[in-house]
């Protein structure tokens, strides 16, 4: 049976063996599926979501407390970073979830923001099949590879988002001036724009920085600027 | 000593000795403490807090999973009663936990709002050193007997509330009208008052009920003309 092998297929990118493989079924079910084929006498997975979701809140925090010394202000900053919906979808398409997925076909039509969102629940709901039939090591396992393998990019970024705001005070405090940015140049496919941004201080250039998106392109010439009143 | 005579005391409060006492006592310390005694090496409560409020809610997000068979949006709702202001301070307050608090002689004095949401955040605190200290099941235990006490009576409440969206609805439908409420008595003093209240369809009175709120008297006179309209 198709739905068989998928289950099977599943486990084996989780690398996790049910004992129920009902659970792993609900999970990567959801509600419109069941609205399409009323006859199955099967749950949604938006029960496992409520669980996973506080699984995943559990020991991702657990991880902030114990290995970065930081204050509560930072670790709540960090845990929602980890825990947004942007970060479980990158997590969900690793995993290549979208292909064990039961929807309804109108949903499966839909591969915008909706869809996002369903990747991102369905996560959640794996985290709580993992956590029910598995237990507490093995659903903390799991958080640690695939979503805290995301933290050293989280804190990269954070490192670079403070560049703009440090350039800010720096500028505020030694000139009395706000540091204004312009987008120079703008290059490649739609799908991996670049940017080439300029950091002006009362109109005189300070600075620039190329990135991915345009606050990327900010923080780097932001970056360069602090390096520069460093010399 | 003081302290360690205190963190003895809580700890048999708790029914729970700790091998690292040192995280009691940081779970019990505020930060308002600390900047009264700066030459205190210890740290405030606030890291532990936030390990503790993501304990507090998975425990409580999975009793509510396994025990009650509800759709997700009645668990999320269930579960924010139980982890809210109101119910830890209710849970800090049972426990006595004001008596081992370690605050500042400023924050000792007041006695109003701030002081309840330091009560719950300790809770928190308390819950997360335990959680570190003791493990998974000795955290799972503490929140069963300490916080899940209190379902019954929010389970209660919700009950409560249905009468008065469900006399509505047989109103409307039995007689396309909407239930009007007033207030008929108060009596008592300022923090115990009570309300006598009437419920009227279309200026005819048809019950009424009391409680220590109009909300509580509505639901009352609300529940007995459902009863009314059954007999």
């Amino acid at each position: 049976m198709k739905i068989e092998k998928n289950i099977t297929d599943l486990e084996k990118i989780l690398n996790v063996r049910f004992k129920n493989r009902n659970l792993l079924k609900t999970a990567v079910t959801h509600r419109s599926y069941l609205n399409e084929y009323p006859e199955l006498s099967q749950e949604h997975n938006e029960r496992l979501e409520f669980l996973g979701d506080a699984v995943l809140e559990l020991f991702v925090s657990e991880y902030l407390y114990k290995e970065l010394k930081k204050p509560e202000g930072e670790m709540t900053n960090l845990r929602a970073s980890l825990v947004n919906s942007a970060t479980l979808t990158n997590v969900a398409k690793k995993i290549g979830i979208e292909n064990y997925l039961f929807l309804s076909k109108g949903e499966a039509n839909d591969t915008g923001r909706a869809r996002a969102s369903i990747l991102a629940n369905t996560v959640e709901a794996v985290i709580g099949a993992i956590y029910l039939d598995q237990g507490v090591s093995a659903s903390r396992e799991f958080i640690k590879k695939r979503v805290l393998s995301f933290l050293p990019e989280i804190l990269q970024k954070e490192i670079i988002k403070d560049h703009k705001s440090r350039f800010q005070e720096v500028a505020q405090e030694k000139f009395g001036i706000t540091p204004i940015y312009e987008v120079l140049k703008e290059w490649g496919p739609d799908h991996k724009k670049q940017f080439l941004v300029g950091v002006y201080l009362d109109k005189k250039f300070i600075s620039q920085g190329e990135g991915f998106s345009k606050q990327e392109a900010e923080e780097e010439a932001a970056n360069k600027a602090l390096q520069d009143l460093k010399n």
